[in-house]
């Protein structure tokens, strides 16, 4: 049993694949595995989100062992080996959780409806929705206190996800939007990437985040350093002792691994992620596994594993092959993570990237970060779609999908 | 000022574009023009939306005297000549109206819960949701007879729209979905097409209709002449004295001109038209234009010029021309209707089209209906994507936006 199919989930489901005398049900509760890489490209209107999520089910159409479910598990019982999925109980000798992570608002859970965060279609949707809304707004005010509220914006958390989604704002702002109106200048667009640290894109060498800060600064993004948000309302954003105002805030900021009501309870860290031994089994559950986002697992450095595609991937693959091996009643090898480095891109042009030693900034990361991320994206017709929009857009800098959609589908009155 | 980005209205903008001492303002309630004789396509996870969907805006870009408005009309005042957008109001020497036209259920708008129309790219992705999740729901089903239900679809209404989307839902269960589930075989899927007249595409010549309801049998579609809708509720739909368990019901039926609020009331057909003189301009308001579906214009022939998007671009470019000639002191000519013809797909290889005195069924009219709606699609990348997603759902049975999403897109608890 696999709950969840994102990297983790996906990879161990493919590694059971057509193993005879297992059966594997995967239990998501979307229909699609979501590239979450690309996902600030369908905010900022570049890509479309079928572009990079494809439906779980069709990863699963040869494999005559594997039955994919649409479904939420409302309970685990670990004890039992059950879990409850509607009315439906489905029992299981080996478990796999891999249910990933949510944005966090430590706390502040009220601030999510003036600030999205970026970990769904729909969440990247409305973001573009607010994005593009924005300066439609603002080109039929009037006022021009209030014209330039609205061309504000602030992206909170100075990760990859929102150094990316300030670097992908500035740069429609500047090149694609630019021409298309009459009253407003949306390059004048003011948009900020606050972040509570030191520096933007801790987790890379410390000289890798300084290219980068003067990257996002020359595309004209306001960057706050040890920036404070206290507040977020319907009108703006308080960082420190500033209130910006604005309606387009948007969230890279917190992460809490996704709750499951699992009985008895298990060990978490702060951050929500179940602790787990060496072979990423839940202690005192050793036939019950816990990969990606979702575990805190130590490695022999005695860092984290961290949050990334890789690693998640990497781990799925591991627990797969220890279910495989203890069935066949063969010892398994110790998790060996292999480090595959990380990157960023910041605009169109520009990106970092960190591999072992290797160290690339400007043009050649970004083309490293666009064949790295186009060759893993899953399926053929997905890859060819996002290089085709890439080379369109970088051409003629033009975006495809710059489409304001609702939430409500039903007639107007 | 220009009311409404649909055929007639963008027709009408272009040919103002760029003319001196014009200024022309476009308003539209959505960011984009949609090409709505391909939504079904999006309404089955063929196309992308963003790939039938412009922004209207850049449509502009190089006309400086066109701006584009994305607002909502709450009142238009024929004698004084200004309409109200929100707070702003806003001054018109001419006035085009070109608002299209609505589903319409007949006074039971309560039907529209359980049976969404098919016009616009948010209704297009709640028929996917509704389609994709049947068969995801009818996988997880234990109850046969519950399960069964789940694989009944019925679209109401005969036309175009209705045809086209109840064959598209036929092949996917038949072709596309057919290989991944492994509990349902969704081939099995009973698809319904209830048309209250005694033929489906009525519009078209008796013998291509017959032939177009030869095809639609082939494909597995169960066709319900003379059927009666009597009532839509959660759980199914009354044809008459049957009662069909579903909770996927689609509305292709009746249509309804868009309303707006006019002062002084203007003279409306049973359709909610508004009638027009032989320039389309409004009886007593030699200003103000109607074109597109909110007309009803009387043909010499005594017919109504269909609603049809070839008819609503040469009523904009028409209308256009009358108002250009006018400001100049020179007579227009009177509207000549260029008959472009009419096709209509059934499944994934054939058509029927008929275009004067030629009739073409089959393949052949297959690939003209392609080349055709290739053809007038907007947007030099838009084109090459669709063509390219249709030669990979021709070759390969497989469709590209397989994509389940949510309308709320806030986290859950």
């Amino acid at each position: 049993m696999i709950i969840g199919g994102g990297f983790a989930g996906l990879a161990a489901g493919k590694a059971l694949a057509n193993k005879s005398g297992l059966h594997v049900v995967l239990i998501d509760q979307r229909n699609h595995h979501l590239f979450q890489p690309l996902l600030y490209q369908v905010a900022t209107a570049g890509l479309n989100p079928a572009d990079i999520a494809v439906p779980i089910r069709a990863q699963f159409t040869n494999a005559e062992n594997v039955e994919v479910h649409l479904g939420r598990v409302s309970q685990v019982n670990l004890k039992d080996k059950f879990i409850q999925e509607g009315d439906i109980r489905v029992d299981f000798d080996y478990l796999i959780l891999a249910c990933g992570a949510q944005h966090s608002y430590f706390g502040k859970n009220e601030w999510e409806e003036f600030a999205p965060g970026l970990k769904t279609v729909e969440q990247a949707t409305e973001i573009r929705r607010r994005i593009l809304s924005a300066f439609e707004e603002a080109e039929n005010e009037q006022d021009p206190k209030r014209q330039e509220a609205l061309l504000n914006f602030v992206v909170v958390g100075g990760g990859p996800t929102g150094v990316e989604l300030a670097g992908a704002i500035a740069d429609i702002a500047r090149t694609v939007l630019v021409e298309d109106f009459k009253h407003i200048n949306p390059a004048s667009a003011h948009v900020m990437l606050v972040e509570a640290g030191p520096k933007i894109l801790a987790s890379f060498d410390e000289k890798l985040s300084a290219h980068a800060l003067r990257d996002l600064k020359d595309l004209g993004v306001d960057v706050r350093l040890n920036g404070r948000v206290e507040n977020i309302t319907a009108t703006g954003v308080q960082i420190g002792n500033e209130f910006v105002q604005t309606k387009s805030v948007f969230w890279a900021a917190g992460v809490q691994a996704s709750r499951l009501n699992l009985s008895p309870t298990v060990e978490m860290d702060r951050a929500g992620r179940i602790k787990v031994n060496k072979d990423f089994s839940v202690p005192g559950h050793k036939e019950v596994f816990v990969v990606g986002d979702m575990a805190a697992f130590e490695l022999t450095s005695g860092k984290s594993l961290p949050g990334l595609a890789p690693a998640a991937m990497q781990a799925g693959r591991y627990v797969a092959d220890v279910i495989l091996k203890e069935i066949a009643g063969k010892k398994h090898d110790d998790f060996k993570y292999l480090d595959k480095g990380q990157m960023a891109t910041i605009g169109k042009r520009k990106a970092i990237t960190q591999y072992g030693r290797i160290r690339m900034v400007g043009f050649f990361a970004w083309m490293a970060w666009l064949f790295v991320h186009v060759f893993y994206l899953i399926g053929f017709k997905n890859r060819i779609s996002v290089m085709a929009q890439w080379t369109w857009s970088y051409l003629f800098s033009k975006r495809g999908a710059r489409l304001i959609t609702e939430r409500d589908w039903k007639l107007k009155p």
